[in-house]
């Protein structure tokens, strides 16, 4: 089948790869109709990571079933599915709690597994023709038969709950102000999974003129962190007070405000000064706990000079990491199904799998409007 | 009236006072029968903050009521009550949210009151005959008549509900392993409430045998961080994984574990090592966003080097902040009635005013066994 | 000054009556803007409870604070405020726990108090010119100056957060489908807050069109109640399956569905078979425990014939009781204020004092669209 | 294999059946070591259900691992293992949420599955040398290799989880009064959970002095109803107040407190008037929605007559259902293997296959002790 497959710093090609097959009873095997390009894709893509040429990326996977292993009980063939970009097993410790990105199964020796990832397990990537999905009954989310909401599906993947995750982190609710730092792909998912939520006011904090424009058009309030201090901005429009909760959909790779260069720690702190006394803030945006690429030798560790006293003199509460979308994707699934939400809108390019190499190319460098990429292998 | 008042760094002074009166008409004035020293008081005592000579220190009061406000309406003259350190209004946003201990009102400009303790707003504090209470009926915590329990109930106005508080913040829950950093006052209080909560394996980090053995008395497994690794001792009996939670009753002020001097981020850090993925921190141990004794200008100004990419990693969640007392103090009130707790173990010395400056002097020094002191301003 | 005075079943008129007066240093005198009619307070103008002539009714109000006692800390002069319909005091066990419609102190033997109220106590209701709110401080809740969003405020004082209440003890969450049985104001409140809480799917159970055409409004679907049962209905349109959550905006006078007369339980019992099995039920629909007027012997003591095997087998959990007003109305005023929320939609009627007891007899008929009445005492 | 296999009313018998095998990849066959009776059991065996001739017994089994099927991941023969008694699949709506007590996958057309129960499933019951158990790596939870704690550990099957389930429903936490209706093993063991959660009094009613003398032993305080009005008895206890929470482990087969018969509503009524405004209610004990041997019509279609008003005056919040034992097991098995919990004080008799026929009957006779019987297939 074709696959993209990695080849080394800022390329990667169409090339042919072994077909997929069943492995083990649960297993089934996917016809991809959709796959996305995702932000952390970049991260391997222009070489910061430790992936080796040869990797098929794509953890963002919407398609058919093909084929079922003897074991799958409810999931047949035909099925439309779509699935978590978390492998996860449903039965150990975490996933019974409902920790479902932190599999303590799938990639023994580490909580978490992914498809196409770097160190998140033998688990190759759908950006191809055919995916492997194990525990199937797990990790398949039935989706109504059709076409119907394909773009708004997919991101069912990840992004979508991945940016209601930091809204859970932040424990968002009715009449919350937010402040979500990010109008990314993440930081808008945020920003619309907070007004989903009840939220009353919810600032977004970028300074790409057409990403904030994104932010208005669902009803955020735009904060242009070129123009002004966002933290004074956020605390002139809400009293002086600040938020209620806060949303961090940057991470590690945050560009310093003023001057040149990366500055790892400005939204988390900018977080801490930007939430209220008794606020809490939830952070999707990804830190890693080894940068080689980092500002200095902390950072390369991922060790961050923090607020940590003025964090404790506000008495805030904070949450991190992968979403558990298998929390989530049912009830987002529904919203978009009742028309209630449609978080396709940050889609920019559907493209076939040829065109993947050139949208990799503009996705990276931000240019001709790629900012979220969906791949049709089918087309 | 006879008062504890601060002369300058390492001095304290048992001197007369004017006596405290009725100043607004939900005031009541509590003649007090015991009133503790509490380790932050100690911060004050060593010059380490910018609290002036002439300041009466206490906010860990209990006591009979002498007079009442005519706006009081459900405290009497001779009820016996207990306090919690934070003053609170009862009626502002935070309070009404249950946050007491980040009241708007009592201390303008400011999340938080407290009795006798700089920048926490106008109240003197309890390290004396007589106090007077604001809000008495939100403040005032009605206790059963008579003297019974004395040692336990003056715990309800601090530590006690401070320890439960971690435990609160860390989301102890029945079953949970929880690593409890810190033997201290509020280390063992946090492990006891552990305990209370139903945790199966509690341990207790710290170096001093004493407060060692206390943990285990309480039932709690002891871990001595000068011996070995503490993570790596935790892990070792946690099967490799790590326990579900973790407590730093530390604090900013801890000691590097090996070597000489203050490692301010020490506890923090050792608490994203020692605690699994998906797990919870909870930190009731000070922080404070300016320190001008800080190891160096980054933690002069509150700010450390803190693990953010493992933190992320492991997908925990962390809350820190005074605790909010009124949240808790009730129910741990019954439960010391009804005889399910007795948090009075850690209390070493119970002694008249006179005897402060000694105690003072003593519990600084750590020495002669003063680990908590309880004054008595009626003996 | 001029009050709705009850003068016997079916009467009400506009009378002087004295001034109210500052009773306790805690207290203040509002000048009433806004004071609505609740379809509770059709039960005492029928003659169906105990009140007595002379009662006057209204505890919906908001209006201008006009004196305040010296005790009242954050309220001033010519603030512009609205008060739950519970009076409450704020620190007792209940109030401090959140329950504020159970307050132990301002009713004595009783949990809970309101304004205008057979039985919940001495206050005086709103359908006035000037209202005695005590416990100021708790009780009032800030608006912002002016005359704007008059009729969505006055909202604030029942209505809206016991519609909000319904999903609370429901559990409303993002993505459930919910059945609310019940399109009068508060079943519409109720279904309009499932939606502000991310509901997918909202289902409202009536049988007048006009009602159901307002729920269709809002996004709601529409179940004819006199069509066919509801429970059906409902079922057909979820797969089978039924609701994940419910709510009783109905209570104890609901009508048989056929035939004629009242069938005290049969929306619960409804509720019972439309929720699916682990659902939630919510209940602001009022049961009483005593109805002189009920049913039969048993329906008169407040005991109903209810499902209870089939609750079981499904597992199902239920929440009745008053709002606790005080826990959502600041969220619920700022989702106002930012423009997320208008629940004036309900309002039919804006009328002076001396149309009280025209409004009365119509609303009570149901007759020329009297569905939510809002008296302007200023007018 | 041996089993012990319902011959009609009253009458069990030790056959010789089938052997049990692996049907499908996700299966293991287990060699039982613990099989416990179970209240539940005598339902059945009485008669008074739906259930066939044949049927072989036992929903509360621990052993060993005989063999595992093909998709098998983490369990492995040799492993000592104990099963809820809930048969469950792990990625249905319901046990994704956590309700594996209501599985959707495991008995079609219901929501629920057990082993050896009418109408739960075509699941073989355990009373026997073997069983076979599906979905094995999520129906089976490790224990320690060893014969240690066995009888603890057998009861994580079903009385441990589903006394606990109580306390859930309850929402009992540190410092909450408790009323436990019922002093059978779920009623001690949902006392025994409310004090493991923190409870600081626990009130257990019955009329039986042995089983009130076992509550008294575990720290609760007994209420024997057959002396007085166990309400009244709870309030004198209480300052009045009534309970902050109540659990009803006695279900629909509840005793008349004075006069003879059965009185099915009075334990939930009873309940309603012991906990206070603003408590709630669990409900582990049974109640069905179908009762050939009930009281009257209403109650033989699990009907009966509820003090709706009350319950609605007061606030209160009520959740029934069986327990989702997978929710609990693991937190349950851990406090057992520290120490901290070792709930087998309420196993009675410990018997061979042989000598179930005698306990069956001596069981439902509730003579000579019988209280709880735990077969030992291999001994």
């Amino acid at each position: 089948m074709r696959a993209i497959v990695y080849k080394g710093p800022f390329q990667v090609a169409v090339e042919n790869v072994e077909d997929p097959k069943i492995e083990h009873p649960a297993d089934v095997i996917v016809r991809l109709t959709s796959t996305a390009i995702c932000g952390s894709d970049l991260h391997m893509y222009e070489g910061r990571t430790a992936a080796k040429p040869g990797i098929v990326f794509g953890h963002e996977n919407l398609g058919i079933v093909q084929e079922t292993g003897p074991g799958v009980v409810s999931i047949h063939q035909g099925d439309r599915v779509v699935m978590p970009f978390n492998v996860a097993c449903g039965f150990c410790k975490n996933c019974v709690a409902g920790y479902t990105g932190f599999c303590l199964t799938v990639n023994p020796g580490f909580a978490g597994g992914a498809y196409g990832y770097v160190a998140m397990g033998p688990y190759r990537g759908g950006q191809a023709e055919y995916l492997r999905v194990p525990f199937a009954d797990f990790n398949c989310l039935k989706l109504p038969p059709g076409q119907e909401h394909e773009d708004d599906f997919v991101l069912l993947a990840d992004i979508f709950p991945t940016g209601y995750h930091g809204c859970e982190l932040a424990g968002v609710t009715v009449g919350d102000s937010v402040a979500v730092y990010g109008a990314g792909p993440i930081g808008l998912m945020a920003a619309y999974s907070a007004l989903l939520r009840g939220a009353s006011k919810v600032f977004v904090v970028d300074r790409v003129p057409e990403r904030l424009a994104k932010a208005r058009d669902i009803g955020a309030i735009p904060v242009n962190f070129s123009e002004a201090d966002p933290v004074a901005q956020i605390k002139e429009q809400t009293g002086g007070e600040g938020t209620d909760k806060g949303i961090d959909a940057v991470g590690y790779q945050a560009q310093a405000r003023t001057g040149k260069g990366e500055a790892p720690a400005t939204v988390l702190n900018s977080l801490v000064e930007t939430v209220r006394a008794t606020g809490m803030i939830g952070v999707p945006g990804l830190y890693v706990p080894s940068d080689p690429g980092g500002v200095d030798d902390a950072a390369k560790r991922g060790m961050l000079l923090v607020e940590v006293g003025k964090f404790f003199e506000k008495g805030q509460r904070m949450g991190m990491g992968q979403a558990n979308v298998k929390r989530y994707n049912r009830q987002l699934r529904d919203m978009i199904i009742d028309g209630r939400a449609a978080p396709s809108f940050v889609v920019s390019h559907d493209v076939g799998l040829d065109q993947a190499p050139e949208a990799y190319d503009k996705f990276d460098k931000r240019i001709d409007g790629y900012t979220k990429v969906v791949l049709k292998p089918a087309a």
